[in-house]
């Protein structure tokens, strides 16, 4: 009979978000220092703005709000959860048009999905989004990259990379390989699971997408025989694949303007990968699209973005260029946590715990607490005088407190401290005056 | 046809999030300081969870989730919106049985209500709430209106004061006065009014909420003569008001173990005002309350709490005791918004904005860009080379940005940068080394 958070939700106890905030004081720190400023939206919307957006499948994934009064009892819905931040961010563009634009900005915040609960996948989990709406310019989509090689780069991430290809380049090259319309997208899909499925499956899945035989064989040949990742053999491999098309033109232009603004950032090449065959799920991106890969250990996609030119629009918002990148905050905390895992960890809970050794020496350890605090120590002082020492030394054990500060009647005629490092079993005694140095050797602070 | 969010909530633009996160930074500050940790739960709970706690009214107030598949055409609904963060931490109590006790945990999250929206009052707001778990010590209760204390100090409210009574010793004055049980609550609930309505409409309403005319003067008289907030005098009104009855010795008892903690505290007997008529409205109280006010400006109540020692059990955890308080966020953040009015006020964006004169000047422009974000600025660079300057300071003036550096041809050539204060209008040559400093001054950092 414990009562539990809904399937698929999770409740974040203090360890959890001491992790979180971490990772997280990081991110915000970087799109800040590039100047995106952050947004927040209602967790729900109105029923008639989320809904038709998302496809049919999308739209049975959202949590419905039961009218208030009249219709409820009919089970008319009139509201229903974020489903995610992008539609948001356009409602807002709608909303408030006084925004400045290019509006830069970025959104960590909570979505719910009602799909099936499995392992690692949530019906409530925390996105977070990076935009820059307003501007058709390549600097913004290279601004994109380097947030978020930054942003790893910060995190400490080991060996990242970062793919980049272009929707025009990945279009123009099916049309020039003789895919037809009916089966693009399809095919974009096909070939996107080349890293995954090898040469051979990919092949096989473009036929069976409709693809022709020989034209699914054009197709691995020119993906295959060019490809090393670098940003020439990319455009030799897609100046070859997209022929003289207008659209394959165009989006090389637009590679050859990014790759030079990277290099303006200082984005070093070898966190870059150029791949004609990245494709990205999303249907609706219209220029560069990147995706951030830890190739070690099978992680998979840490995140990606690319170029939205008129999905704003199609989400109800005024037809405006944009850009953004979306990071996997679960997987990320994953690898951090994995990373983590043989160093030290802490309960989330405070840095010292005061035991109080009797009613009478309370004075004296609230004295002792405030001191450590002002010292700059998360102190709690233990809240029930004359409990067991003991039982209060398995209390700061329990949350993980890494000091115990002890003081009895003994030590307040004398005018000292006990100093615990619960860790290595050992205890010293200080002048009350000396608490802040002994409790900086305990914390390694 | 402009889209807006649902009724009753409100997007948070980069200059409300600055404003918020501002005081919810001292705010969670404090708590850390006292050894208190965050926990997180989900935006949704079980609706069986939910239903049944808040009463009837509270019952119609939550927002019900459709069920997906089987139920959902017929209206049936399954989960809700959390309402509070009590509910939630009483869950979480039962659902994490190894949580060291007492849990000492704040929590900074939205709720959602149902209620007619109007003027300051929203369908979903963000609750923050500090509660301690598992104690019945008085130290506690102390430490909760420490943290009030801390933080209304911290933020810089003026003239705050901390009202506190005790719930036993309400009832046991009731019950001494001659107020029959059936009428208890209400009489209780007329006498909370003393402050807003005066002596008189007091003493109707008393009256017509079923006391007799002459228990009604006996109450008037009892807290007329003896208040005056300093702790004496209401020990010497409450000894008087509640005679003998058992409850009533309890809660003096209490009442002077908590003046006595209050000063081991160190909290200035000037901002703490004893006072015998302050009851809280809500009912399930069972020990020390109070209740945060800024006497001057009419604000009324910031905050404020007490001890609910079965609530927990009610909501459906385990019987644990528990103390808590709740803060006014947007009441508070409106005071300090309403302070600050003569200040200067930043949109929440970059610190600086770095214009670009044309695509030549990009490189530099980036590596400007950079140098300033090294030195610890919030720096964007404008993202379409070329644009007119005048339209580029525009767009800094639009968005707050206080410092706009612009670098063109001339000044690549020579290797200095021009250094705009835009609420100045003062422009300043510097050497491209010498950024730093002169943002500094232009920012007052």
């Amino acid at each position: 009979m414990k009562p539990l958070p809904p399937k698929g939700t999770r409740d974040y106890l203090p360890g959890d978000i001491a992790v979180r905030e971490s990772a997280l004081r990081t991110i915000r720190g970087v799109f800040e220092r590039y100047g995106y400023a952050p947004l927040e939206t209602p967790a729900i919307e109105r029923l008639d703005v989320l809904t038709g957006k998302y496809g049919e499948e999308g739209d049975r994934l959202i949590f419905k709000i039961l009218k208030r009064g009249e219709g409820g009892e009919r089970g008319e819905a009139d509201l229903g959860l974020r489903y995610d931040l992008t539609l948001p961010l356009s409602r807002v563009m709608a909303s408030h048009g006084d925004i400045p634009q290019p509006f830069k900005r970025y959104q960590i915040q909570p979505v719910w999905r009602a799909e099936r609960p499995q392992r690692g996948r949530f019906r409530e989990f925390l996105q977070c989004d990076v935009d820059c709406v307003g501007t058709a310019s390549m600097l913004a989509d290279a601004e994109m990259i380097t947030l978020i090689h930054e942003v790893f780069a910060a995190l400490g991430l080991p060996g990242y990379r970062i793919s980049i290809n272009h929707r025009k380049v990945l279009s123009a090259f099916m049309d020039a390989a003789g895919v037809v319309a009916d089966v693009k997208v399809a095919a974009i899909r096909a070939i996107d699971k080349l890293d995954k499925i090898g040469r051979e499956s990919m092949e096989e899945e473009l036929v069976k997408s409709g693809t022709t035989g020989d034209t699914a064989k054009n197709i691995v040949r020119a993906l295959l025989e060019r490809e090393n990742g670098s940003f020439e053999t990319y455009v030799g491999a897609a100046r070859h694949a997209v022929g003289d098309t207008p659209e394959g033109k165009v989006g090389i232009e637009e590679m050859e303007l990014l790759a030079e603004y990277l290099g303006y950032f200082g984005v070093p090449a070898e966190v870059l990968s150029f791949d004609l065959h990245m494709a990205r799920g999303l249907d609706y991106y219209t220029g560069p699209i990147f995706e951030a890969l830890l190739p070690e250990g099978g992680v998979g996609s840490l995140g990606g973005g690319g170029r939205y030119d008129h999905l704003i629009e199609q989400l109800g918002g005024p037809d405006l260029p944009a850009t953004g990148t979306s990071l996997g905050l679960d997987r990320i905390i994953t690898v951090l946590q994995e990373r983590a895992a043989g160093g030290e960890t802490r309960g989330g809970y405070a840095d010292v715990l005061v035991a109080v050794f009797d009613e009478a020496v309370l004075p004296a350890a609230l004295r002792v607490g405030a001191a450590a605090r002002e010292a700059g120590f998360d102190c709690e002082v233990y809240l029930e005088p004359g409990v067991k020492l003991a039982k209060q030394f398995s209390y700061a054990d329990a949350k993980g407190i890494p000091a115990v500060v002890v003081v009895g009647p003994d030590e307040v005629s004398r005018g000292v401290v006990q100093v615990k490092d619960l860790a290595r079993r050992e205890q010293k005694e200080v002048a009350e005056a000396a608490l802040a140095d002994a409790l900086k050797e305990v914390l390694g602070a």
